[in-house]
């Protein structure tokens, strides 16, 4: 088989790092190219030491890669890097199909972007072509698609666990509450992702103001009908990672606690990474660690008439980089799970 | 100073350990008697390796501790054994005071106990005179008591966040997410509790079945003058000690987040352990490790009409041992705060 | 290709959960068989949640399984059980080839065995007939084997580091200091096991009577054609996977550190999953969690005439099933690697 | 009582906090000024939100100490800076008394000094003047001194260690492997102190060039009475607090493991922070964790004519700040242990 050659943008962060990992384990790719700015002219190994017994190319700058002879991109830059990068490559004559693993097309609304991100977006046509690539719900436009906005980790695992049974619920009242590991954080040199910080520690942050709030009220709305606001506290835990978001949310229109689960068993029947618990089985982040895979489940609340949608995701993998893969397959046509069969590492 | 002579019963387990821990900075406080029924006879240190330094009784049974010398008496029994024991104490002439730290004395109706605890109560007077130890609130009451029931370490957290502010929401939905170290779940040999099985994972427990949401109804219950219940959802980090709420409150009776924080501020203000942080700053377990010390903080919620009240403790010291010091503090007339200043450790 | 089909015995412990992991990703293998006497009757899933998308067996008991269609067995059973259920499966007509992971046949000397494990050897004829499955040195015996004993953890990181250099240095004065994750003690209720008691901490054990020095000493004797007893030191460390061992050797027969390198270099230059790191690059576990790699490198002491030759695995992969992957390929003529092809995961 | 005011130069980062913590609880000291020039201007709380309760001065420069109002200075500034600061104090009239816990007093030869720092000590007077401040084996000198250089982390717990036994060991062969927590390396900015980096994960590091390396070697070869090299390698693990140092030696001179003990025993029999554990109890970071607490015990290697001397402390009390505050109390004729009687925190 001739392999599909990637190139990947800012291979020296962590999301970067899994991506080389599951591009390694994948029988269509060829890893052509890694792009890092400062760390430019290293070897992958004196970056990533822990692919020792891996070949790999050097880091590269974007500019020294030789396009014409990439057939997909992933891009794992910072916002607002991400998008003007991504504008020169549509440029080029036979652009490669692009996968973004950054925030910059998963917004729809200019307006929303610009106040989020705090100023305006400087790809517009581009943001409009992008199809948000939440795999198992937008399969068929991720197909068609030649730029997939990969959904940030916390809406991956909400819109997973919330999406279908957004009729079922009252969708103007969902509260979700979020623990992530901190790879979410990248890998920035900052105070509060220091060890001595983290460790033995737990805190809430962003509270009232994170940028994964208007995404999920953007897929939200769109399936409820509806313009809608979300609740959302993300916690920082002690581990790498992982991320588990418990919602509480209100019945409505007459279902139960019995319909939500019939309606995700019935929605992800055929999932090969999302994966309805048996009732009563609590999801816990090391079912799924390292791997592509979702659990999931539902429970009544001891409120009458509210019930509680628990969903847990590895937030590189499922959160990032799995997903990522994920949509690539769809994109070249390929099977949906090839190169993301690892099972999850335990303990 | 005379000293006061106190027996801990259940010296074996963390709970217990706390309180040595504690008594041995206390300045009032002679610790007279350990009892472990499984390690009687082996020397504290035996039992607490990190005590080398202290002195310290040996091992006891409950049986064999010289009842006419001691003062007052420090619960760390499981519950149903600790309903029977103390009972026995107090058929003693001139008991001594006691604090129980189980949750056998918590709650009020013998219908609840008997529901949630499977068995009835074997001890329904002294059910009925038991003070409930949640000190800023009951201090009053505490002051005069001889049987004082420590709150859980889940309901401490959350009735400290919101029972100042019971007038100001609508008590019939109140959503409690809650995260805990794993000194919560004692030293039981669990599989679950094995560090393999905890480190760099989480998951929830308890869901809609939590022994502590009786607690923490029937006291946010006497607070509003109805009968409710409340969502709560704890789940398991992989940390020592440590436990922070997250809570999501509607706001109600024209209240705003403004409102909430004045009445905290308030309710507080004279209060030794329990700190309203500056507007903005997150509570975090950090912030109180090792110590009694709980923060607080009020945030308005993305959804309109709402806001988050979040609060974190130590586990074990203000969600147990350090609150029990502070009742006994109380019920012998000395200054609150004596014994109990240790700043927290950080890292 | 007809699959190799195989049966796992001892499935409900982390070796055993390792080696259905890596048997999952093996092109060659179907597992055929899980047998876990206390957990027989239950799903994979039940028992090991994070296998919730793969199609396993039951768990099993030894017994119930259908062994004439089975091909290949993996031990994972403990010492002394081993030996007797080995037997037995020996005993058949066309038995299967076993590779065993327990530590029943590593020690060649039944005086040695029945000194350290409390007990003569149950099965004398097979311990003298079992190959030592270190596989980097005894891959030709190990391809013609019916039955071979997969090294300890420690061992196979210390032997892999000192093997090579046996006649460089003076066997009698090797210390080894060791460090390893919790894994490395199984899945058994122990007090010493728990979170609380491991994490934040550190701790020296089985000081100057570790199961592992025989072993170390009967293959490094071997290599030096002496008696010998070597210094060894392990330390439990708050982490899952992972094992690093630090030795100090005193250089002999002219040798210098440069010559260590270079012996390591020659020895390991196509060994698949051994590589020696650029000069003064320290081994770390994060290299290689998750794999079945090993790094290693040797560094000048501070003191003269002295060197340091340091190694790092992951102590249930190269430690324990990964390298068992590695002996069944030998031992059935596939690929060295086949199946064990995966990066380390970091973070 | 008078209390002695204090200064805290450095107070920013973790050893400044820690002295904070200790400070607060002790009877004799005011903190009357902390300095930390990037923060100045700021309150205590702001830099560190877990002295919420406390009265404490804002951060200020050292420039706008009120010097003549200063009985004594803790300095945990980084070296370099630390010399020429307290150079300057020292030209005071009347200067206060200074406990230094950078490195810059600590090594009393120019040459070696200048040769692991990389420059000429700018202060060769007070140099030379500087006490080392081991507690437990120079309190005289200390007592007596206006400048106390206190040891480093690495340097305390292997001297406890191993000084007693110098005359009963070989001087010229002592391997020293060393772990420690995270803090350990200070607040600074570096990848490898992110979570991510050091969770899950162990490493050497410093291998054969670590500036412990010469401040061990002063004291060893003061006491054997020679110019001698050690062995030594620290590793980095996965905790907040906590060093264990595991040392292998050399039997000389006739002596047996039971003269080390011995000699142990008699050294430490009255002193207040160092333990000799039972006969066969491991020393574990877990026995001292938050406490100036050391303990040690004596092994007899697997190698006959060998031993191994293990020891344990927390970095940041007893191999920081809890032995600058042990100093301070000679310096000034207080108790030794004096606001250091905290037992350890555990779990």
């Amino acid at each position: 088989m001739q392999k599909i050659r990637i190139a990947i943008l800012g291979a020296s962060g962590y999301t970067g790092a899994d991506l080389i990992r599951l591009a390694l384990a994948h029988p269509a790719i060829e890893i052509a190219a890694l792009a890092a700015e400062r760390k430019a002219g290293q070897s992958a190994q004196a970056v990533w030491p822990h692919f020792q017994a891996a070949q790999l190319p050097d880091m590269a700058t974007v500019d020294t890669i030789d396009w014409p002879t990439i057939d997909a991109v992933f891009g794992c830059l910072p916002h607002g890097a991400s998008q003007q990068i991504i504008a020169r490559i549509f440029d080029r004559p036979a652009p490669p199909k692009v996968i973004d693993l950054s925030a910059d097309f998963r917004l729809r609304d200019p307006e929303t972007y610009a106040a989020w991100y705090g100023a305006p977006h400087a790809a517009l046509t581009l943001q409009a072509e992008a199809v948000y690539g939440l795999t198992e719900h937008f399969a068929e436009d991720i197909a068609q698609a030649r730029l997939v906005a990969c959904p940030g980790c916390y809406p991956t695992a909400a819109l997973l666990a919330l999406l279908p049974l957004v009729q079922a619920i009252d969708p103007q009242r969902i509260v979700i509450n979020a623990l992530s590991g901190v790879t979410g954080a990248g890998r920035s040199l900052k105070e509060t992702n220091l060890f001595t910080e983290v460790a033995e520690a737990v805190h809430p942050y962003g509270i009232g103001s994170h940028r994964h709030m208007p995404e999920m009220e953007q897929a939200l709305g769109d399936a409820a009908g509806a313009v809608l606001r979300v609740s959302f506290t993300p916690h920082l835990i002690p581990m790498n990672r992982g991320e588990l978001v418990t919602t509480s949310v209100d019945l409505a229109n007459g279902a139960t606690v019995a319909d939500l689960r019939a309606l995700l068993a019935t929605r992800y029947a055929d999932a090969p990474f999302v994966h309805l618990l048996p009732e009563g089985v609590a999801p816990a982040t090391r079912m799924v660690r390292g791997s592509n895979h979702c659990v999931l489940n539902v429970f009544p609340d001891r409120i009458p008439g509210r019930a509680l949608v628990i969903a847990a995701i590895d937030n590189l993998v499922k959160g990032s980089s799995g997903q990522a893969i994920q949509n690539f397959n769809l994109m070249f046509g390929l099977p949906e799970a090839m190169g993301l069969e690892q099972a999850p590492l335990f303990p």
